[in-house]
Formats: C-alpha cells, structure tokens, sequence
C-alpha cells in the first residue's frame, strides 16, 4: 500500500515467526521484546503472539519508547511464545548532502546526550585516546562512522556462540572474536568516545545465515540515525526493526528473573515478493 | 509559606550557593547539572544563574525528566560560573506500612524496569550470587535495602579523593574505600542484583563536612522512592534534590568534551530559620 | 619404614591412581603435573607412567623445584595418561610456639620475596586496604592467616564447574562462588596484600568428595610453610603434595598448547592402613 | 680491557649515576634494584652505595638470578640513596642465522618454559586469538617478535607520566597509550601469547631522552634472548643492564613496604669515550 508513493525508496514485505522455548526451573518473570516496532516507516500489516501452555501475559512499552515488551511469570514446567506477522518496511530517506559535515557536542540535540555516554557493555571512557588517535582526523562525522565500521569489520573475527551477555566492548577489543552484539557494542563505544551519538539496534533480517534476531547499531549523523552493520552480514535495507536502545541490555530479546532453560529458538524472516 | 499546611512534615528553607571556575586547555563543552530540581516537595522561592566573563549559555531538560542542565562552549580562559538560590523543602510523606511488603519483579510498575539494569559504574550483573547471599534471604524490600546501606556503611572506608570517575562498584568492592559516589553506586548495584529498582541521587547537603555536592542512593520501595545515605554524613532529611539518574554519569556535576581543569569548587548550602 | 622413627607425628601410606584422556584436536604439546613431589617428608614407595597408545614423553624439574612434570607432543588421535603411586607421607614437624610472633617483612628470608607478589590471578595490589582493614589488626601472622582462611570458608561458596583458568581472586570476591583454587588464590592475595609470602598447593587428598586434584595454599609463618585448607573439604595431615607455585597456572595438572578437548578424568587416592 | 678480545663487537664503556630521595610517611621498608646487573657481557670497573643519612642496608640476590637487590628499612624522616658505577660493555654476540627457523614449544629448553606464562601485568591468555590472528602467520620466531615490536611502536603513543604500576598490558591495548614499561609488558604479553618465551628488561640508557631507568624485553628466539625497545627511544646497543624479571613487580626500580612519597630522582648515562 505505501509502494505507489515512494517510487524511488526500497520497499519491502516481510513474513516474520519467532519462537522460543523455555524450561522453568524456578518461579521466573520473563521480559521479551521480539516483536517489530510501530515506526514511520514499518507497516505492521498484521501480527499475533501465542502462548503454549495459554499464560496471561502483559504487553507494555515504555514512555517516549517505540519498543515493545511482553511481561510474563511462570511458576515451573516449559511453555513456548511464538510470534507472527506481516511487516511492510520502506526505506528511510536519508539526506546524503548532510554526510559532509562535521558536529560538535555544542550542536547536539539535547535528547540525543544519553546516547553518548559510557555504558556497562559500551565503556567508551575508556576509549577516548584509541577512538581519538584512529578515527578522529577524519573530515566528518559519517566518514568517521564509516571508518568505525570497517574497522570492527576488519578487527574482529565473527564466531557464533563464542561470548555471553557480561561480554563487553573492551573484552571485545583484547579477544578480537565475538557475535554481532559484540560487534555493535564495540562501534558504538568507538562513536560515543568521539561525542557521536550512537544507539544499539535489534530486528529481524531476511536472508541472515544461520537465522537468528540480528544486532546492528545506529549513529546520529547531522540530525539523522543511519544504521550500519559491522559484521557486513546483511543489506541494511533489508532489517525489520523491533527496537533501538542505549545497549543490548535495554532490548534484550529475552530477560529473564529466576532460573530457566532456553531449550529452542526458531527465527524466520523471508521476503513476500510483491 | 508551604509551612501552615504541614503540621506533621519537615520543613525547611536552605540558601543554595555553588561556584565552579575552570581553566580552559582546548575548545571544551560544558554540561553543568547544578541547579536544583523543581519538584512536588520543592519550591524555588529564587535562583539565579551567573557566568564570568559573561558567556552564553543554555538551559535543558531531557524529555520526561526534572533534572536541569547548562551547556555552553568556551574556545580558551577562565571563566567561573555561580549558582544562588533559595529552595523550601517539605519532607515527602512516607507510609510505612507498605515496608512490611516484598514484590517481585512481576509486580514492578513497568516504567521502573530500567533501573534494574546493570550500568557501566553498577555492574549489578556480577553481583547476583553476592546479593542473594547476603540479603536475599530478608523478609522484605525494605530490610533488604536497609541492610545493604548498613552492609556499605560499615564495609567502606570514606576517604577523600580517593577515586575517580572511572572507578565502579566491583572496584569499590574489592578496594573498600570510596566517596559518596561509590557508596551510592554499590548500594545501586546490589540493590538491582535482587530486582529492587535503585537511583542515584545528588544534592545540596546543610552541615555536610566538607561541604560538596553529595551523592546518595533512593529505592522503590512498595510503589515510593525512598532515600538513603549510606554514608550516614547527613540526615537525608536535610537534603536540597539536584538530579536523579541510573548512575552518576547521566547526573554528573559537570560534563567536560575537551580539555579543562576545574582550579576552585566553593559549595555552600546553609538552613534558613523561619 | 618411617613409622618407628616418628612416635608422636601423623604418619600415612596412600595407593594413589590418575588418569587423564584427551582428544587431540590439531596438534598440541601437554605439560603434566600429576606425580606426587619428592620431599622431605614424602617417600615414594613406587610410581609408573604409563601413556596409551605408546608415546614418547619427557620428564623435567625446573631449577631449584621440587615440581616434577611430563611433556609430550601429539598430532592427532586421542590418548591416555595413568599414573600410579604408593606413597608414605610423615607429618611435617611445626613449631607452635613461633605462632604467637608477629614478622615484619624486613626479616623475611630473601629466598621467600617472590611469594609476596601480585599475580594474574592473586591480584594482591588490589586488596591492600581491604586485607589491612579486615585482618592487619590480628596479633600474629598465624592468627592472620587463620583469619584468612576462615573469612574465605565463610563467605565464599563452593559450587563445583563453576569457574574456569581466567577467573582470579578479585573476581571470586565478586562472584562470592568457586572451587578449591579459587578459594586458594583469594587467601594467597590476602596474605600477599599484608606482605605474608603464601604459595599455592596442588595434592592428592584422601576421601575428597568428588574425587579430584585438590588445591590449597600454604603460609609462611615464621620461616615455616604452614598448609591451610579454606574449602575445609580435606583435613590437611591427609594431603600427598604434588606441588607449590606462586599461582595455579605454574602448577597446573595440565596445560595445553594448542588445541585438545579432556574428555576423562580419574583421580584416586586411598589410605592404605599399615 | 675487553677491548682488544672483540674487534666486531661493539663496546662501549659507561658512567652511570642514579640517586633517590623519599620522605618517610610511617615505617616502610624498601627493596631496590637499581645496581647494574654481573654478566658475562658486563664488566663492573667500580660501583659504590651510599646511603644518607647512614642507614644499614642489606644486599642480596635470588637463587639463580643475576638481579641484585638492596634491602632497607626505616621508621621516619627523609633519606636519599645514591649510586655509582663505571661499566663496560661488551655487544652480546648473536646468531642471526637462527633467526630464519621456527621454534614450536616442544623444543623449548625446560628452564624457559616460566617465560611463557600470564602474569598479572601480561594477560597473555586473553590474547591468544589476537596474537594468532595479527603475527601468527609470519614465517618465524624472529619475524613474529619484530612484527610485535613494530605493532605496539605504532599503535601505541608514549606519554610520560600517564601510566602506573596497576596498569596491565590488557589496559593498554584499550587505552592506546603508556610509558615504556607498558610498551614492554604489551610485546610480552603477546609473545608468550605465541608461546615465544619473553622476559622484561630494565637498564642504564645513554642518551635516553628525559633520562630515567628504561624497560625494555627480550624474546628468546632459537636459543638466543635477543633484546627489542618497541618505544624505539634507545639504541638497544646502549642499555647497561640492571635485571631481568617475568614482569615489571619482579625487578622493581623501588618496591616500598609501608608509607612513602619519593621527592626526587635522578638517573644519569654517560658514554666515556675510550
């Protein structure tokens, strides 16, 4: 439907399915934030969330947030939560002229700030020198950005299932291996010690091999956030996002409080062709 | 004038002063949080913002948030800027009936889930089995949170000067010494390590030797903010609300981007007889 | 042999069975350290190696060490190693009366020096204050140490599988969980930190439920090395030393270079009643 | 009066003077290490202590080590010691056609082995996959240490003063910038990362650039410790050595035990032509 308007963007249709399985040791609150998020530029056409065993769950978001959580306890046993939906995306138009320019902090939107500071998983106080000495003669703030991102690309070894949620960029910066979340949280410490403002990013990607909920991150570039993908594994254009935040700890897919298994995790995302 | 209508409350009026002067090493950005929060228990009867050699600046508040900051810009200098004000406080009414209550995360109201999460100065992920142990088994979150500011209070030696802006609450852990922010971040981080919803807190302090800008901890407790001082330098009764935030950095004093060296600090914050 | 000669002190014979399997990944050089040490007050009745399928090997001391240790180079394939010992073990003599002395560090042996040092993972730098609060107001150095050794019992948990060969003092102190050479390395950086030369130790422990290599450190308490056990698992007149290092990682069972999985571990150690 | 004997070797004769002065906060005692070390390659023409005021002081070396050690204590007051040498040094004959050949750990000599391992200021275990992937294709042992040495000149930036004895080889990989002890523990950590045996080095520098006791490594490449100054500040041709050490903490210029501030240091190196 939003096709006709926007002849010169990429359209997209996608099909997405999550589910996972869980088993519950202990009495445990879980918080999922799987589905796609309400955004200018994705049309959720439609989407269902189905719980086995039937558990009463709660949908919520937070204020001034487009990213959506479901809240739920579980006593004991295993249940599976599965999500459906039909999502339109169509590119986001970008100003490319802005691209070379240079911002100051002084300059900055204000509501913007939080997303330069230090994180627990994104210590970029520590990196001031490194980012300073390796990215900060670059004439701009996207080809600064750009640097960052090959770098990370280039540094880093993507190996599945080699880091956990304490990983860290600095622990990244001394292994140089990691997964995807790794590699967003590197670039995004590398852009926030350059007074960059930068943003983690989730979403569904089609065509990810093996298939899984993918990490990438965001910079804010002369009042616009483009996203990269320092792992080079998908087409940017082709993401369904479900949610943007200042780590991976604030979208997590899944927290959990309590004791359990995550015994299965199916992700698809194909293409409708229209 | 807040006075005749609350008999039972603590009431008081406090003269607010605070002057920073920096020296100015390379074109630095400023983002001062001095001024003090204008909230329900708080009145500013007047305030007043000055900067020498006079200097343009801005005045912000994030999105949703009482916290006040300033910002501006010098190229090279001195310059020093003053805070003066006048602020009733009235004491919050607390009920503690509610402390004899325990809740679990489930029934957390969903805009306090973010300060459960663990931050680059609360790594409050590495605490898990610490807290448990030592706390987890009290009968509510009130004793919970009461023993953890005992448990700080007694463990860590205040000295002066002592850390920085680096340090965390795992290295205060293992140091043992601190200042009123690592007090503070500790507490956070054990309280969030047993889902209690903990946040930092500055103020303006009467009688506080030596007179700084202070830092202390609050936690929901059973749907209030409770504040505690886990220090026990002052009676948090006769605290002037500045700012809170998920850790120091989102309510730091000052934030530098460049190069400075803050050469004199003067606080003072006197209790007014009425 | 020994038994006439020492009335009055604990005197053991112990049948003592390791063995150890490996699938050798690409190919890996093994360094052992499984044969009981050659001391004073151990007698090694008889010991045989024995590697399956046939390999060579070769058997080495370092300089001025009691440690013994095996090194052999595989391509490919899997394989076993299977030591079998008897061995005679007398109770080290130790004078009590020295324990009521307290030693400063300019009496030390100079031999003893290095065994007051920081390490990968002893991080005594880090824990001065913390050691001198908690333990530098006791009497002596036995009382010290005592103290140590009771505080780690006490406030760290044994939980079997749960740490690996990074994890060091600092982080078990966080963590409040380990195993018995993490209990060892969190009392070697106490005693360190208050300038006691400590030593790690690695043994056969008759009746160690599960059955496994035990760690424990020793003190060096007025120019004598005194053995503690802060897992209080074994009692410590109970232990065949294999050997003493500065850290676990001088005295491991097995290092690898290269890349090997162990896919079996047998340890026995039984007292055999004379 | 080696002179004759080495007509290619370079030889070179030196005046050497080093003196500290601290003033004493509570009881401390001091290890120093700062007299020039007996080699095969050194000859001490003269050397003298001197201490002021007069304190006894004790000289001592470890077991099998060519390191020399001062060993003081005193309660209060200020003191200053002093020290003076003339030395001859002859250039350490090496075999540079060993240099094309590759060493795997199997044929390390045994006594080496120590040099491999993680310390506390060389976390090579945690640069194993860093280390494989940046130098462990290069051809040979000698390649992979310049390559190493070359890597941290570069990416590395000295700054005086902006380091201290906690900082670890980990620390300034993030932080990119160090003192020359830090550029020697980085090489370290990588070679032993290689399982290229490494060991720190401090000496006498002439000409050294402001002048202070310089840290250097060498790497045992084929049998031979060749010696590498990745700060590239000396000609390593022109170091008087004063010790060897796994790290850092093991030959300390000072180690202090107790409470005190050094108020003054002076180090001088000078060629005497011959």
């Amino acid at each position: 439907m939003l096709k006709n308007f926007l002849t010169y963007l990429h359209y997209m249709k996608y099909k997405i399915f999550s589910e996972l399985t869980y088993e519950v040791i202990e009495p445990t609150t879980y918080i999922f934030n799987i589905q796609v998020a309400k955004t200018l530029n994705q049309i959720i056409v439609n989407e269902s969330i189905s719980i086995s065993p039937d558990l009463k769950f709660e949908e919520f978001s937070l204020t001034n947030s487009e990213n959506r959580f479901l809240k739920l306890q579980i006593n004991y046993g295993t249940f599976t939560i599965s999500y459906n939906a039909i999502v339109e995306v169509v590119e986001k138009p970008i100003n490319q002229d802005l691209f070379e320019f240079d911002t100051s902090i002084i300059e900055l939107d204000n509501d913007v700030l939080p997303f330069i500071s230090s994180r627990r998983h994104c210590e970029s106080d520590k990196l001031l020198h490194f980012a300073k000495k390796e990215f900060g003669q670059l004439p701009n703030v996207y080809s600064k950005v750009k640097a960052i991102n090959d770098w990370v690309f280039n540094s880093i070894e993507y190996i599945s299932d080699s880091t956990n949620s304490s990983t860290s960029a600095c622990d990244t910066l001394i292994s140089r291996f990691g997964v995807c979340k790794d590699f967003a949280h590197l670039c995004i410490a590398f852009c926030r010690a350059l007074d960059i403002p930068a943003r983690y990013f989730t979403g569904y990607a089609a065509n990810l091999i093996p298939p899984d909920i993918h990490a990438c991150f965001e910079a804010y570039i002369c009042g616009q956030w483009i996203i990269f993908d320092p792992t080079k594994l998908t087409n940017t254009k082709n993401l369904v996002k479900i949610a943007n935040g200042k780590d991976a700890s604030e979208v997590a897919v899944a927290s959990y409080h309590g004791n359990t298994i995550c015994t299965k995790m199916i992700v698809q995302c194909e293409e409708i062709i229209v």
